[in-house]
């Protein structure tokens, strides 16, 4: 672990370009107007960051159901501010770290930000950074104090820090105070409108035009249909798999049903 | 344990066959339709992880009660995908290991598999692996957010990778969070039916024709006929002694009419 | 403790004579039916090991309260196997030892058993070697885990296992899921029966004839009589007590009453 | 985290200027009679420090809502007083360090002050100090021990110490009896006034007076306009946000009503 | 606490004199026939040890309020049986012990003892060597793990071991299950008729005759003075505290009817 | 802390003047007749040790609220005793040691004492020493058995031991069962008498005469006159309070009132 550590402690100077754009491997699809909408809102802190002089820190928390597409927009709005330090923070990254290890990481690419005029830091996936697991409840208290410091900490004079950060478990972070020391929070909503599969149909292309039609109709037409609640992450891999199937559209609407029936 | 870590750790490249086959010694009888159907539920994600691009991991649980030929299953679902790189995770090969030699242990697989283009691991018996005991409750928690991240960390771009997980803890595993992080999952039942009892009893061989034939009559005819719910292994396990035995057949209908009043 | 370990660690093949016989100090007295039973069963699966093909391990608890025979039982059937490998896993020499040298003098254990083709394991008193207690409660889930996975684990190919063990405290192992990792389990009982006390003063011979008769005679009468249930560790410690006295008799009835009453 | 403590700890004597000017980073806005109170009963616990001579120690507690302004006032009283020896004691100079680094910084500053005739220490933060977290609850019983000391030794003869410290979480430290360790307390309460929203809105001077008046109209006949209780921290942070958009005043008077309907 | 340890552990044969010597300093007040009673208790166990050959480890337990005598009764049967090994297990010798050097140290004096063919070992204060706490509660389990298995190890074959061991705490070693690791237990009164105060204060002699007349009428027609329950240790103390005051008699009853009152 | 602790065990023989006069640093002013009665009780028991032979170790507790001078009482109580050895064990001189430094400072003062014929030793605040927190609850245990056993660990023979300790928090050391230690136990209560606050203002002289009587007036007529429950050393801060503003008398009554009113 201490190997792990000081390797991950020695990042350089710049851009996690490969890293961000991984985490929005299937691109955004705009099937809802509330995706421009937080797309949006994420350009107004960006800028917020760059031009006011009194608020050199910005904290904004992006939370929604598991798979809803937290990480992707994040690391979208990210990428778009062209910041010359932008750094991503994964659990995905640190797999095996003890908790000094992960506090020593997280510090290391606070203090790589405070050295930049401009930086945005991405933390994701802030419930399995502190390894939360609600039976006992455990959590990492290091790793938890340590956010609940840079959360506030200002960067130095004439420095300017964005933080983004994801989480699928809203109220477990107010529990932890961890909430108040966000300055703005972000719902990411998961997809419910039929409107929206059909969006998302059309852009992954997957399904021809008759057979998205037949599904889009099977499903408007069901009792389930004002029922439907589902990650975008997960709506890609259901349309995927029915994909696979010789009864595609069949399978489809059995696995939505099956979903929105739990 | 440091050893013990280090040996575990150096596992090579390839496939784990001998392993795999001792987990299934006495075969798959396919005693009812819902043994060959989750076989081929299984071959569908592996074909799956093979064939689609935008879905490079694919997670599926095998869960179902104690002795229920969960291992079995899935380590026969793994050998016959013919991936270049199939690994077993089993707490048998990690006696004595403490949570980070497992963890280590573990992390080294998944790095191992993403190397291969095409990889299968099979995570057998989550609930030792996590050293989980009710009383407390108590469990590794280093070892649970590590397979939390690893069960939805993709492999390198262009790299594919299928998990098979087994449980006969599937409640516990949804208390962790951690039935959240599979994609998928497949439910492995008991023996409950006579004729599956007659079919694996023809199976064995350890009966012969009339004796088998008199239990199921025995057992068809008797009041607890209907409530049978046993794993394959134990009922494996219970015509084995009943063999034994010069009262076979009494024997047999005894144990199983004991072991279906608890 | 280190030391401790080692030392244990390195044990030879072989039987372990001297430690079973210690066990039995006082004989086998079968003053009841059930001991002659217990044993047969025993015999029943020293039998199926030896001869059985599908079922090369076979593990079996016996339980019951406290003094009530089961490590001279267990010990004895270990004993008449004449399996070419037979060790005891005992609290009593493991004195002091960490969670973590329990279990590497456990392991080592298992791992010389799986070295013959045919073993005997006598796992004695699990409470203890779980360090158990029911304020709090604390166990060692080192301990606890290794044993889970043991229980269950087959020898390598061609080899086979036999494993005895004995607990006073069966409903913990059950919520410890213990018992669910065992193919059988005997239960060991109490002298209740007045007949039975008869017997063993009979083998005993510390009262005479007429002594012996005066004191049945009592207890049959007393309105305790049919309340007796005493281990036969405790039966023998109270008889050679009374035997010390002037009034044998009187002394003997009193403390059974006395025993009986609580 | 020994490095760091062994840096941490070797502060010299002197006056933590730039740390403490970094607190008020927005100056003190005098928006209400109440903070001009505080500062005058904090010249009043300056005075009594360098006048009598049967109280060497005093300690006093700011306390009130999470960004209320505690830091920034009590920073401010300590450099006002213009003793030789002025020290902050912060979290956010202590990221990552284990307790007992943490402790040893507390003492070694405490220490130092010791040898200064006039010390002022500021103890910013106690529960983050305390890394105290209300889920468990976790918190440092090493730290909060050194603090229940420290708070009731007095400096040695002849010399004079003045303790000020923050905290949002009173009734915590009531619960830790840290509370009986002061000598006194000062609430530091939240904007509530509209009067005092337009103060703010003229000293930061990012509305012009037409949009300033309007704005004020607006929430003083609004329905939530008797419910607002916002930290002065945040106020600064809705107006520097609000001056960004295109409608000013409409976004501060929206942000504000939900602020207040929370 | 190694250092500490070694010392402990080097203990040569023999017999503790001079240690338990110095737990009778007041002597043995026969105040009550239950007294001598219990030393005839204890000189038959001693006499069992040394006579019977199928019991050659007996184990009895001295239970009682705090102060009744129990460790002073204990030395005295163990002074009295003039084996050749005596030793007392005493935590007023292993101060500030870790848990581990605890364990070592009894574990070291079992070891010596088991070498001897007739040994007494004492267990002084068994609460207090387990680190008890019923805040919690706390205890070491390593030290009680350890009594649990010594109390019924048997020494080696023609050995012979009697273990007397006290206790101000019953029903805690009754829910840690070491009650049912006794063969038998003795309980040791408090003082409670005014008949045995005279006998206590006639044998001390700090009050001539007509004081102590005196003393005891004034008792015996109060109301408190059949409430009377007092540990003949704190009885001397009282005693001896009112033999300082010019007023003996009134500041004896006054202080009895005190303790009779709480 | 193996440093400060190795120099804290350093203590040579002798008398901690200092130490113990600093703790008195404002005197003992007889504001209420039982004052005298407790420095009276405390010369009893200094008595005892010196002329008793049955009891060579004494045990005094001194309980009562925060702030009502128990520390300089057990301090005056020591002083006067002119015994050669007198030490002081205080929570003030072991900031930041670890249980094991506490525990090993603790031991060696008292095994200093041991070495000479007649000590006292002053054991201050135990519930800090313990490092007691009521969340949780926390504390040392380590320390809690080292003085569980010292309490009742008597001298080397013909040597003699005073042990005077303080507690504001006697309910806790009686569900330790400290307070069984104790041979005897001395309450010290509050300033709540309108005399005693005109003997301490005529004791301290910060007031003339006429500001006295006017103070004492309007306690005496006011309705929280007969409520007033208030700590020496709080009332003595109050007064040094008050008598640096203009308006001395209504500042102290103010003070007074808000205090009784809580
Ligand atoms: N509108 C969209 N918003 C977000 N992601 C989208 C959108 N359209 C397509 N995607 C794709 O959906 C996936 C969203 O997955 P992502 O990991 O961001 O979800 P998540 O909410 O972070 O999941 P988790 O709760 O597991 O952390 C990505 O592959 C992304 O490319
Ligand atoms: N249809 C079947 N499915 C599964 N196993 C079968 C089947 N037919 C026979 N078997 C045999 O039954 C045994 C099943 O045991 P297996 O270890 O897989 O059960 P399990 O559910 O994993 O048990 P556990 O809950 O203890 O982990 C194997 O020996 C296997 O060869
Ligand atoms: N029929 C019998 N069954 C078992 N033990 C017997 C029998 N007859 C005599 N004995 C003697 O009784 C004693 C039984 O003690 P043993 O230690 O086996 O009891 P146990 O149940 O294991 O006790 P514990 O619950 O304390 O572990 C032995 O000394 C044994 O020789
Ligand atoms: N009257 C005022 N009182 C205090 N701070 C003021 C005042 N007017 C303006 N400010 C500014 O408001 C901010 C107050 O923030 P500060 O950190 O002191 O709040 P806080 O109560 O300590 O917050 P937290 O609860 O997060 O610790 C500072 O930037 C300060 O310059
Ligand atoms: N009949 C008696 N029985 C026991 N002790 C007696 C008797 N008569 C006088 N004594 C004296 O009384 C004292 C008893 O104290 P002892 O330490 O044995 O009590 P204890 O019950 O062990 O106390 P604790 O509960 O604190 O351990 C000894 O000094 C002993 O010499
Ligand atoms: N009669 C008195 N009794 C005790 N202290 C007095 C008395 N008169 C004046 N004093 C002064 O009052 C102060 C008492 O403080 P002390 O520290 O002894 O209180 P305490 O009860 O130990 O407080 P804490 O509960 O915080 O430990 C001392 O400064 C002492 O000189
Ligand atoms: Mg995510
Ligand atoms: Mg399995
Ligand atoms: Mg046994
Ligand atoms: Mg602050
Ligand atoms: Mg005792
Ligand atoms: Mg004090």
């Amino acid at each position: 672990d201490f190997i792990h550590a000081l390797e991950e402690v020695r990042p350089a100077f710049g851009v996690a370009e490969t890293e961000l754009q991984q985490c929005v491997a299937n691109g955004i699809i705009k099937f809802h107007y509330s995706i421009e909408r937080i797309l949006n809102d994420g350009q107004l802190y960006v800028d917020q960051v760059r031009n006011s002089a009194r608020t050199p820190l910005v904290s904004v928390l992006l939370h929604g159901p598991v798979g809803s597409g937290k990480t992707a927009l994040a690391s979208t709005i990210a990428m778009t501010s062209e910041f010359p330090f932008i750094k991503l923070i994964s659990p995905e990254s640190m797999v095996g770290f003890t908790e000094q290890a992960k506090m020593g990481t997280i510090s290391k690419i606070f203090n790589d930000a405070y050295k930049s005029p401009l930086s945005v830091v991405v933390i994701d996936s802030i419930e399995r950074l502190l390894d939360w697991v609600s039976i006992g409840p455990r959590f990492s208290n290091i790793v938890l104090q340590t956010l609940l410091v840079l959360l506030k900490k200002p960067p130095p004079k004439g420095h300017k820090l964005l933080i983004l950060a994801t989480t699928s478990q809203k109220s477990i972070l107010e529990q932890m105070e961890l909430i108040d020391a966000f300055n703005s929070s972000i719902y990411v909503p998961n997809v419910t409108a039929v409107s929206s599969i059909d969006t998302v149909l059309r852009d992954l292309g997957s399904f021809d035009d008759s057979q998205r039609q037949e599904a889009v109709r099977a499903i408007t037409t069901s009792d389930y249909g004002n029922k439907i609640s589902i990650g975008i992450k997960k709506l890609i891999y259901m349309i995927e798999m029915a994909a696979q199937d010789i009864e595609k559209v069949e399978k489809l609407t059995t696995t939505i049903e099956e979903e929105s029936r739990k």
